[in-house]
């Protein structure tokens, strides 16, 4: 890796009703989606649950050199469409009017969240 | 790095007079007290702000072999106390009672979340 990964944290509501739902679907993502997650240089992505407040935050590193590109072949994924049809109806975006991304909806369906602090001790490489 | 290393999530609430502040003492946080994190095996510690929520949220990885040991050198040091005085007027936790870790108070300042997901790609080492 010749520089640096960017960091990016992005916070969303889980229904109170779809919790067990949620994290059975993300004990086991299907292979295809996360397949598509690598391929478009996303590592070390990370979803954590707040059952108090009914949030997931999720933090994930980015190694590539084109970002809307990437994530825009995420988002074609006819598989990773798929699996957001099973996701979507999990989730509370905070910020979102219109369809839902996997219907062609384009916004932050994730609300991005500003990095205010980094130790300096970056991830140099990826398992 | 002989093994994947641990990762932890937290949340805290940041007090909406007291935004600028943090943001300020986060960009420049004093060398002695990265360097007894450093120390205490924490790694890639990024700290994300949501402004339309009024949280910040954590992740940081743990490399060593001793969470408890390396987390009480953290909160003896006499720096980093100092730090936290500074850092803990500008935050609200979410399930505390008694004083503030700075006076020795006990227990989760910043809130752990639970870990729903990881995409299989953790660091492979740190810069």
């Amino acid at each position: 890796m010749s520089k640096a990964a960017k960091r990016y944290g992005s916070v969303i509501k889980l229904n109170a009703d779809k919790v067990a739902e949620y994290k059975a679907l993300h004990a086991s993502v299907w292979p295809a989606v996360l397949a598509r997650l690598e391929k478009s240089n996303v590592r070390n992505y990370t979803i954590y649950y707040c059952a108090q407040l009914g949030l997931l935050f999720s933090h994930f590193e980015y190694i590539g050199e084109d970002f809307d590109g990437d994530m825009s072949a995420v988002g074609e994924d006819p598989v990773t469409k798929d699996w957001w049809k099973v996701c979507e109806p999990c989730q509370s975006p905070l910020n979102w009017e219109g369809p839902p991304p996997s219907e062609g909806g384009k916004g932050d369906w994730w609300q991005p969240m500003e990095e205010v602090f980094h130790d300096g001790h970056p991830a140099s490489g990826y398992q």
